[in-house]
Parts: C-alpha cells; structure tokens; sequence
C-alpha cells in the first residue's frame, strides 16, 4: 500500500500548510464542480461514477507533474485507519470516508490541496494555506480551476454558475472559510452569542471537522453560508470583514481574562501544563482541549515560541488514526488513550517550565 | 490574645500527633462526663453554666502543671477564624464553636488533649494518638479522668453508668474512633457498601469532621455507635476486629488498581500531582482530595517516604482557618484558594518527580 510512505514524508512537508499564528490557523477555499455530462454522484449507478473517477483522475494527472509527489487513491482501496487519517487531517470528508464504489481523491504533495471525486459534488478541489489570506489561496485554486476546466466539461449555467448537488452551492460553488483558535472567546462563554451574530450575516461556524461536528480545542471553522449572488472577490471581502471583528473579540476577550481573571486563567493554563505532563489516561478530545491552552500560554508568551510548532504538530498527532499509525497498530479506546498520554509527557518532559508572571 | 503564639509552637510539637502511616493515621477516644449538681448544658441557665465552666477549668489546671503548657479558652472570647482554627484541628467540635456563653476548652501542650466545657455534656475530654493502637490512648484518658473525678462530682448511675445529655452516650460515655485513610476504597467506589455492612455491626462511618461532615480526602472517622451495654475493653476487641478487616478491604483495592486498572490509577496520581505543581486556584475540599492521592502515591512508593509528613501538615495547612492565620490576613473564598494554590505550588515545586513504574 502507498498511502503510509506518502503520508509520512508529505506530513513533514506538509507541517507548514496548516496552523500558524494566533487565531487565524489557516485559510482554505474549496471549490464545487460537476461534469457537464453525467448526472450528480448521489444519482449516479455506479459505471458512471467509475467513469467520472476516471476521467477526473486523468485530467488530474495531466496538469500534475510526476515530480510533485501528489498521490490518487480510491476510496474503496484504503482500510478504515487510512481513510480516517485523511479526515483527521482535513483531507477527506467524513462523507467521502463513508462512499461507495467509484470516490475516491488526490491528495499533492505538500498536503495543500486535496481533490475529492464523486463526494457530494463530482469535484470538490481545496486548497489551505497557513495564516489568514485568501487572495493567495484564491489565486492557486483558481489557476487549477481554470486548468482543470481546459480538461474537463463542467456543468455550468449563465444563469446560476456553476451547478451543484445541493443549491446552497450554486454560483461561485465556492466555500472560503478560516481555522481559528478562539480559547478567549470559549472561556468568557461568549462563543455562542459570536455564533448567532455572524450566522445573521451569512456567515456558518461550525467545530474543526466540518458540518455537525463539536469544537474540539477551542478551534472553529468559519466559511461563508452562500455562493450564490456575489462574486468570489465580495464574498472574501465581507468575510474578511466580520473575521476581522471575531479577532478583535477573541483578543479582547484574552485581554479581559488576563487584567480580570487572571488567577482563573492561569490556574486552567497551569492545570493543563499539570496534566499534559503528568497524565496516564487522555482521551482525544481531552487532549486537544488541553492543547488548545498551551497554543493560548504561547500566544500570551508564557511559553516560548518555538514550541508553537511542536503544539500545532501534537493537535495532528494526538487524534485516533495519527496515533494508530504511529504506533503501527490498532488500539481499543482504552489503548489509545494510554498511549496517547504516553507520548504528551515525553513531548512535554522537554518543555521548560509554564512562565506565568 | 494567647491562642496565636499558643497555636503556632503547640502546632509544631503537634505535628507527631496526628496522621501517621497509611491507613490508619490516629487513634482518639473521647469520654462524656457531667457533673452531679448541675441540669446538663442545653438546660442549665447562664449563670449555671459559668458556674460549671469555672469549677471544671480550675479542677483542670489544678491536675495539669503549668510546665505542661496547656491552655484554657472560653469561646466567646475567641474571634470567627480561631474558633474555625480549632474545629480544623479536631479540638473543638463545630457545636461548641456555635456555642453561647460558658462554653470553653482546654487544650494541652502538644494538641493531643482537649476537654470541652458546656458543648453536649459538662465534659467532653478527647485525647488522640498517632497510628492505630487503642491502649496507650485509653491509659492516657482514663488516668485523666480518674484524677478529674478526684476534683469533680460526676453524675454516675449503678443502673446506667455515667449519665449524659444524650443516651447514646450512656454506660462507658464512651466514644472510641479511627482517622482512616481509604482511597482504595473510594477509587473502587466501595465505601458505600463498607458503610453499610459496618453500621449493621455497631460502627459508625463519618466525615473527618465527624457527624454531618463529607469525606474529604477520603478520610474517614469510624466509630463505636452505643456505649451502653459493653465494658471498655469489650469495645475496643470488636472495633479492632472490624478496623482490621476495613485495612484488609482498603489494601486489596490498592492492590487490585495496581494490577487491573494501573493506567487509570497512574492517571489519578499523576493529574494530582501535575495540579498541586501546576494550579491557581485550588478549592479546600479539592486540595484535600489531591493531597490524598499524593498521601496514596507515597505509601504505594512512588514517592519517598519522607515526604509523608510534608502532606500531612499540608492535609492541615490548606484548610480556610489555618490558611488565613499563616497569611495574616482576613480572605474571600478567591482569595484563598488562589493563596492556597500559591502555597501548594510553592511547596511541590521542592518534589522529586513522581516515580510511576
């Protein structure tokens, strides 16, 4: 199987794509797109979604160098563990994950774009980026697009865009959307109020692994709701807009707890430095919990900076099929969450001692 | 005031008196006595109870020589934070603390004696012993109370024994009781079932602070229930036989942790540990519950021995009375729980490192 090599030295390379900085971890786009000649993957028999694998595969290929080191799997070919990894590590949807005959992705070869076939649309195409900047992201996605589109027949209409499986997709077909760290908002309970305001302004939050999922570690994915109506430039600026407000909130929020509640702030930071080093049994969720704290202790330079990227490494590393695949074996709950702690105190065994002044 | 100074030396040398060696940490016996020609405290009117306090007091000091360095208080001239201060360290009840005009105590030079004047009964002499052994203990209160008798008219009934406020006490008026320390037992969710069996024996299972009081830092105060009925010594054969059965029931849980369920008894300590390092804002009750596990870590040897005595002076210190004496100052409950963080922080940054293999 060549998906374990590739994940390995594409996550080294790959280390720089996601999480950077405070706040805004990473920026990412995806685009919907669909064949002009086959019906929706949902309505599909299964010969025609072998067919549209194919062909995308084949387009896919044509535009990307051998020597970019990107990778073509189908769905059906990968085991439970590798098909988690890749919605672990935002690559996959939990969706694509569970699809039958026919799905399948290609993944390049920093890990910075990912191209689902047969999802709910024929295409899904993300790329991410570190930090907060959409025209970067914008410009690499939609130089694929447009290359992508030389080889294939997307489904398009002059009077809706692009069509797609589901309506809310029409237009653009396009989803902008960031990763933040929002610990200041979650601590002061105010995640919630931040949640009804923006969805008021057609903007979706939602936890780190997409639609109905939890916020794990205080990281939420903010996107656009719409595509249909403005072009992609006003939807990046409206957007920018209201992130720019979460930010000013979530940092203002940090500021409050530091000059008002300080002793509760640090005593959580302390409490999570205490238990990340001393811990014998962590449960994943747990875990990023605790580590979204320590992301916060660097923010507010009570830990040194150069650990942000073994924090940021560790957020990856401590979910259910990273650590499996680390440890090459498969482990019950109990398993894991042992050999989980096991790895957190040899990881924070290193770390110099919580600076709280 | 006398107490402080009193406190602060008596504190030091009292240190021996309380807590030692896993499980059983003291042994303390208490006697109910009243005088023949007063009603019983509830009863008695003001002037009769200071009739009783003066005549009890001076029959006290007359049998304690001054060198001893006892000391004798009348509640009400006791601040709220002394009396609290008495009532942490087991010599004064919470009822006496409450009570009005005539109650006092006496307390000797190295805390391990006290006689409470005008709480349930006239007298309520306590005295307490490192460890589990009920001997020494009952010497040492029955030569007290026999010289006591010398100097005191006591209300004594050939049918009932002594008599007392309550009949529970009649007979011996006697209570004799074990500090426990059971973690196994809480950890294994069994004390419930302990308790339960015990009562149906004569054996009353309370808080540390006695009746009405929660376990905290799983330690326990077992008891005979009735005193009528059996002669001293036929109390202390039944106590000692149930007490050595409940060390039984608390080493086999100890054991079987260790060996069934090691990574979530490891993940105990081990967060315990990390939080008492690491927190800013520790809650008695919680401190109690941590340094219990520290307490357990050392008699399982994964910390050094000589620690042993660092936690029990801890197991005091970190309770709202003591800590608001050592600081000097007045506290909310904020502030005292970020003070004892501050004081528990200090206290395990000295620790060698849990040696959990």
């Amino acid at each position: 199987m060549k998906l374990l090599p590739f994940i390995e030295s594409s996550a080294q390379r790959g280390r720089s794509v996601e999480n950077s900085g405070p706040v805004v971890l990473s920026t990412r786009i995806r685009l919907a797109r669909n064949l002009a000649s086959y019906p929706f993957p949902h309505r599909a028999n299964v010969s025609q979604r072998r067919d549209i694998l194919s062909r995308c595969f084949k387009a896919v290929k044509e535009m990307m160098p051998e020597t970019e080191g990107g990778v073509a799997l189908e769905i059906s070919e990968l085991s439970v563990l590798e098909k988690q990894f890749l919605v672990e590590r935002h690559l996959i949807s939990r969706e694509l994950s569970n699809a039958e005959a026919g799905a399948g992705v290609y993944i390049n070869g920093d890990l910075s774009c990912s191209i689902m076939i047969n999802e709910e649309d024929h295409l899904r195409i993300q790329m991410i980026k570190k930090g907060f900047n959409f025209k970067p992201v914008w410009k690499a996605i939609n130089d694929l697009d447009t290359a992508l589109e030389r080889h294939l027949d997307y489904a398009f209409s002059h009077e809706y865009g692009y069509l797609t499986a589901c309506p809310t997709n029409l237009g653009t077909g396009m989803r902008a959307s960031v990763m933040m760290h929002l610990p200041g908002l979650v601590i002061a309970a105010h995640m919630e109020k931040v949640i009804k305001a923006v969805s008021h302004l057609g903007i979706a939050v939602r936890g780190i692994f997409g639609e109905g999922s939890d916020a794990n570690g205080s990281v939420f994915q903010i996107s656009n709701q719409l595509s249909l109506g403005d072009s992609e430039a006003e939807i990046f600026k409206k957007l920018t807009a209201i992130l720019n407000v979460i930010i000013a909130h979530e940092l203002g929020s940090r500021q409050i707890l530091l000059e008002s509640k300080k002793s509760r702030l640090y005593d959580k930071l302390g409490r999570a430095y205490g238990i990340l080093k001393n811990g014998y049994f962590v449960s994943s969720e747990e875990a990023m919990n605790l580590l979204s704290l320590i992301r916060l202790a660097i923010d507010l330079e009570f830990l040194p900076e150069k650990s942000r990227e073994q924090i940021d490494r560790l957020f990856m590393e401590v979910q259910p099929a990273h650590l499996q695949i680390v440890a090459g074996n498969n482990f019950d709950a109990d398993e894991r969450d042992s050999f989980r702690s096991d790895l957190l105190r040899k990881e924070f065994a290193k770390f110099s001692r919580l600076n709280l002044k």
